[in-house]
């Protein structure tokens, strides 16, 4: 079969699926997700052979040179705490509290009209993945839980590993009554670029990945995309900045974690305080082993101090305008002076990605101001960039973070995979038709009395 | 200045205006909105002098044949009570409740460290639309209450008019703090073109129009688009149906308005009902003048009465399997038989647009399989299809009616026209870092205590 053709099939049994199985009570959801980590508890010996092939041949493109050890490290599923903490993330998505079947608004319309929004699952979802093979398990249970069916992509250095995860899905399905083809696995790019194609199956498509993996999709499908491409935040130093505050909050939000998106990659300082608070915060960031990248007056008052920092020579260097549109991911950090708060609310929002933006003042009105002017899905006052993530904000589980404004915009937890729809009930005599309602004489009025509910009555 | 330069310049100052209005107040926006009614009222005798000139161009259009009567219909602003009517909707958007600065979401992670998730605009809008000179008030009225800036396109047949208006909004927006290019309009579809093409400062596109306008603009850009393609709403006649009520909902679904998205354009009928309820039906809809497309088993139960309905000939005919994808937009209904309540939902799910489908039932089971199987925005019980729509349903205004499942479905309030962001407080004596929690010895754990709070307490 061609690559457009199983797309097609794959795509068109996820939608079928996903319409079964919208009859099905969601505590079967839940007995799905029981029943997959007894089937993965079961198939382990399997899967970690599976997975030690894998492993294998990644270790000889590392000795090749064509891959890095950092993505070996990522691939491998028997290490540390990560095969136990994968079943103990289906248990605890399991007992998330349902996120469909709420009611959000609820109007009586007319005497015997009542309206409910509900919310429901999306549909179907397409969600493409780099290395780590535990992701399938994770995202499997995250549609399962939100009831929408999803077709997986993994990196092919996984291949068999996650083939065998995905049947240890299956056979879960199977003993339920929801069609095996809610989760579905599929193996190559030219199918995925084969499903990029399908919106009239597929309702959702969240790549989780480096941001080159992000922009091809962006760029090469109609299918909305959930996710985020970039993650530059910045922290901003305001003129009544705490020095102790401002030395944990920069070193925190660069060196706890380098390579994750909602790590530091710019810091910004108020021109008040080059001589005073900047030094310090430099000296402590030089201590931890941080590069900085400085525009001239930041860069000038390290040097024109006596004695000058250690490292100086060999890890402070001049910045470039690209270094402030660079997500480093790594101990570099690039800095700039503002003249004032407008001028660094002005600068973030020219050069961030958007995603999470952190001030350190002593101000109310400064933070405020930070708070609102800055256009990021988070702004913070006196804490760490870092806090931005689904679990610290309480959300359980995360599906990734967006830096879209449209659906779902910051950490997105289960919330984000669902949408709502509208049900109207009449229970007039009659039924209900709007012929009947005007401004003509004997029309009827709306009456949109609140109506209190929790869930639908019917 | 060329078509894509021109769009830059006016993306460009669009962004900006937004980002210098997040530090207004709401209550600056109120004051704009009254600020252009005002404006507008002064400013009618030359709007109107414009609007007629529009009127003698598109006139010979019409008489030339290039035009058809019902565009000209809805170009003139000064028919029956159309302007009142207009300036009526600026006061009701004005009085509607702020939709951003709420808390939907807030939550303390550990002492003194609040997170709330807080509403706020989108950013901006571009918003496409054909002749009606008045959407321009309705849009910016709308935008400006929400708190997003907006480029707006009409009509070109609507051009005099529409810079008239917006020179008004301009003006108003000129004697508050807000800045005046956060409502501009752009002239030709180049621009749009080129629009469409700037996604780093345009946010959302809103095209208001027929399907062949949406579906272009979907298949050009990048950008989040919000709105319907198609209506192709149904109504199924379940085997429990009252007749009654049958008589009441087609004809209301179908005939109401027949040219509205929420019209009926197909009816399916449970097969026992074939040689009673049926006919009864088809003779209201004859009667109405309707015309009907049948498939083999309807039509046959209509030409096999005896004596056979009267215009039986002239408005009855075979359908054919792409009646079942057309929407009429006119006293056109295609009808089609259905052996069973789940081969109906089966029917919808794979030919209507996922709009507004209704059901008629006595059967309470029926109805809520029916509003969870049906995959659309709004699954109705024993009510006409044309409830779908945001001032029936108590939104007190509408953006429009979606049919994507991301951001917002069915009919669209102002809440459609915000998003939300985090916003993280830390009162801690030393800031907070992430650092600190963890599950080694020494380390915090996270409280995620819920918050009551309504607004953002700084």
């Amino acid at each position: 079969m061609s690559a457009q053709n199983l797309a097609e099939v794959v795509a068109k049994a996820a939608k079928a699926a996903f319409e079964a199985s919208q009859l099905i009570p969601s505590s079967e959801r839940v007995k799905a997700l029981c029943s997959m980590r007894a089937e993965l508890e079961a198939a382990k010996d399997e899967i970690l052979a599976a997975n030690r092939k894998d492993l294998e041949a990644a270790r000889a493109e590392v000795d090749s040179g064509r891959m890095s050890s950092a993505l070996l490290k990522r691939l491998d599923l028997d290490k540390g705490d990560k095969w136990e903490s994968m079943l103990q993330g289906i248990t605890d998505v399991a007992e998330l509290p349902d996120p469909t079947g709420k009611v959000t608004y609820a109007s009586e319309l007319d005497d015997g009209l009542e309206l409910y929004r509900v919310s429901c699952p999306i549909g179907v979802l397409l969600v493409i993945f780099e290395a780590r093979p535990e992701v399938v398990v994770n995202i499997a249970a995250l549609a399962i839980k939100s009831g929408n069916a999803a077709i997986l992509k993994g990196g092919k250095e996984s291949n068999e590993t996650t083939q065998l995860l995905s049947k240890a899905i299956q056979a879960a399905l199977s003993k339920t009554s929801i069609p095996s083809t809610y989760i579905q696995a599929i193996q190559t790019r030219t199918e995925v670029s084969a499903l990029l194609e399908l919106d009239r199956y597929i309702d959702l498509v969240i790549p989780r990945g480096s941001n080159s993996l992000v922009r091809n999709i962006q760029n090469s499908t109609r299918i909305p995309v959930m996710g985020h491409a970039d993650g530059l935040c910045s922290v901003y130093l305001d003129e009544t900045a705490d020095l102790g505050k401002a030395l944990r909050i920069v070193v925190d939000s660069k060196t706890d974690y380098p390579a994750a998106c909602n790590a530091a990659e710019t810091l910004i300082v108020h021109e008040s305080l080059l001589s005073t608070v900047w030094p310090a915060v430099a000296k402590a960031l030089l201590a931890a082993d941080v590069e900085l990248l400085c525009d001239p007056p930041t860069l000038f008052a390290l040097s024109s101090l006596s004695p000058p920092p250690a490292n100086l020579s060999s890890h402070v260097y001049p910045s470039s305008p690209e270094s402030y549109s660079t997500e480093h991911l790594s101990l570099t950090l690039s800095v700039t002076a503002a003249p004032s708060l407008a001028a660094a609310v002005q600068f973030i929002n020219a050069h961030s990605s958007h995603h999470t933006d952190s001030i350190v003042t002593e101000d109310e009105e400064a933070a405020a101001t930070f708070c609102r002017g800055v256009d990021s899905a988070g702004t913070f006052v006196n804490a760490s960039t870092r806090f931005a993530d689904g679990f610290r904000y309480g959300f359980g589980t995360e599906v990734g973070i967006s830096t879209g404004r449209i659906h779902a915009r910051g950490p997105v937890g289960l919330e984000g995979l669902v949408t709502y729809k509208y049900m109207l009930r009449s229970k007039g005599e009659k039924g209900h038709v709007v012929g009947e309602f005007g401004s003509g004489e004997g029309k009827k009025q709306y009456k949109h009395r609140q109506i209190v509910a929790d869930s639908v009555p019917f």
